[in-house]
């Protein structure tokens, strides 16, 4: 016999309206979060299968193909985030062609979803259409924008964590590589860089830090040795630039990491692709997630004035291209 | 004034009955292909928004996680496909754990989608559970599946073309490395690899065949040196093991592709992330999103028998890993 949500309430102790309202997901219920977790779970582990559709979040990725492997990793955890929480997911790519927004514009407008995930590369047009549609949304990663509903990696954090571990392995000649610098996110590396420097006591060479508009690692490590500049260690914005440099450095028969340590920024399959495994801080997928339960509490009106939140508990994915610093010479 | 179906209709030279059987998705409408496509067009030129919620299809990752590179191409293609079509796109990810199959069962249960594409690692409960549905449903890549409504790569075709690429470059010496050779798809390349050989008039030479469960190129080239096995050329099931290879090439100072090239089979962001990049046969975007007109045929009860449809337009990645084979010692 199926289970009811009668036995839920039952197995749980508590009304069956209250059961209702959560498997429902009634906007604006008063159950307290803790009873609404305990609803969920009994509900899962007696294998209540429900009547009504699920409530749905919709992912949109904007401005970037489903193959960039930045962004996939965000996709299984707010897939598997969702899902915990009893909400479908919809996935919509959003090219950065005109009228691919269309497609955005018509899902709202249809309330397909109940709220919007929205990450990639967003334009001032896309930001508009979401925020002026006055949906439950939630801009995810990216630069942050004050005066709206938006989940920010720590960038500043994350490049001291990096930085701090090489400082902790003995370098003191590290490198920064960086896509554009005029790009903000790129700006708040740079400054986890020199809070990490200055704190160590170590006095910034700027001729160490390398920017490249194509994020590519490869070209930076190769214009360092036309300047024939000395570095034990490099700290990469991303798993890509990382991975370029990580190919250079192969390819001239420069070991990593024994003479030359990288830490990248971020995490993606890449990281496990590589020969070295490559070593990077990342923001952890717990504090992830939360920014679905952000969203859950916008849908449910518990959260009202928009904010922008720092996602800021940082993880290590031990790789193999962090050592101690070469003895020097 | 927003665009109406009546519009959409005198723009079209069409009935509304017709705009609105098409616009609203109505299984089981007679509306001729072309027109129902002329209706889409129009009603994206003129901006039509709709009022009614677009018509869904899911997307089912099974037993893989939305980072591994080889089915986000996919995902992006289906998306892409679905959306041109006027469907909106579910994404759900099945997790091999007890109970993940819970989320799939509800979701279908609850008539989330009107038609399911499934993909992935998919096991024969994954396989019950949705056949028994009696939902419209395509089981898109892994082996075929007689007596279900699947699409699969021709992988006998591609493993033939790209070995055929190698021979026409000169290559006689051509390795062929596999992942488990127990596996239907690995067998089924191996069969391309021998009648691209045969037609060619070269013999086999089993000690080129190499297998790795772990589908480690890496690996298996080491296992060449060891035997000291000679070969100017390897084959490479997916472009995970080829990328392993080319790491192991480059690590020794073997020159890719002076020394020895590299074709490997499928397509994924890491073609492109590879220095060099890694030229790949892989079956068309274009025939690939053939499944979902398929799967939209289905919902509409236009194909009613179940049939294993083959996809076999292969398309190169021309990266830089061919090149003619090196002169005889």
């Amino acid at each position: 016999m199926p289970v009811t949500k009668k036995d839920i309430a039952e197995y749980v102790g508590v009304s069956r309206s209250a059961v209702s309202l959560v498997l429902n997901n009634t906007p604006s219920s008063t159950i307290a979060e803790k009873t609404r977790q305990k609803i969920l779970q009994a509900a899962k582990e007696l294998g209540y299968v429900g009547t009504e559709a699920s409530p749905r979040l919709c992912f949109v990725l904007h401005g970037r193909t489903p193959d960039d492997p930045r962004y996939m990793y965000d996709l299984k955890i707010i897939e598997d985030a969702a899902s915990k929480s009893n909400y479908s997911l919809l996935f919509v790519n959003i090219q950065a062609e005109p009228g691919d927004q269309e497609k955005l514009r018509k899902i709202i407008q249809n309330k397909e979803a109940d709220g919007y995930i929205v990450t990639g590369d967003l334009d001032e047009s896309a930001i508009d259409l979401i925020v002026s549609a006055n949906v439950p949304y939630l801009f995810y990663g990216g630069i942050p924008r004050e005066g709206t509903n938006s989940v920010v990696m720590d960038h500043r954090k994350g490049a001291y964590e990096a930085v701090k571990m090489l400082l902790e392995h003995g370098h003191r000649r590290i490198a920064f590589f960086s896509g554009n610098l005029e790009t903000r996110i790129h700006r708040t590396n740079l400054e986890g860089y020199y809070e990490a420097l200055e704190e160590a006591g170590i006095e910034v060479d700027k001729s160490l830090i390398q920017a490249s508009k194509d994020e590519d690692g490869y070209e930076m490590c190769a214009r360092l040795q036309v300047l024939d500049i000395d570095y034990t260690a490099i700290f990469c914005v991303n798993t890509v630039i990382q991975f370029g440099a990580l190919q250079w450095l192969k390819e001239r028969g420069i070991a990593v990491p024994s003479q030359v340590s990288l830490i990248g920024y971020g995490y993606s399959e890449l990281a496990h692709l590589s020969k070295p495994e490559l070593t990077t801080v990342f923001v952890s997928p717990a504090d992830r997630q939360t920014a679905v339960a952000r969203l859950i509490e916008t849908i449910h009106r518990k959260k009202t004035s928009p904010e922008v939140t720092y996602l800021s508990e940082m993880k290590f994915f031990k790789g193999g291209t962090v050592s101690a610093a070469p003895k020097e010479k």
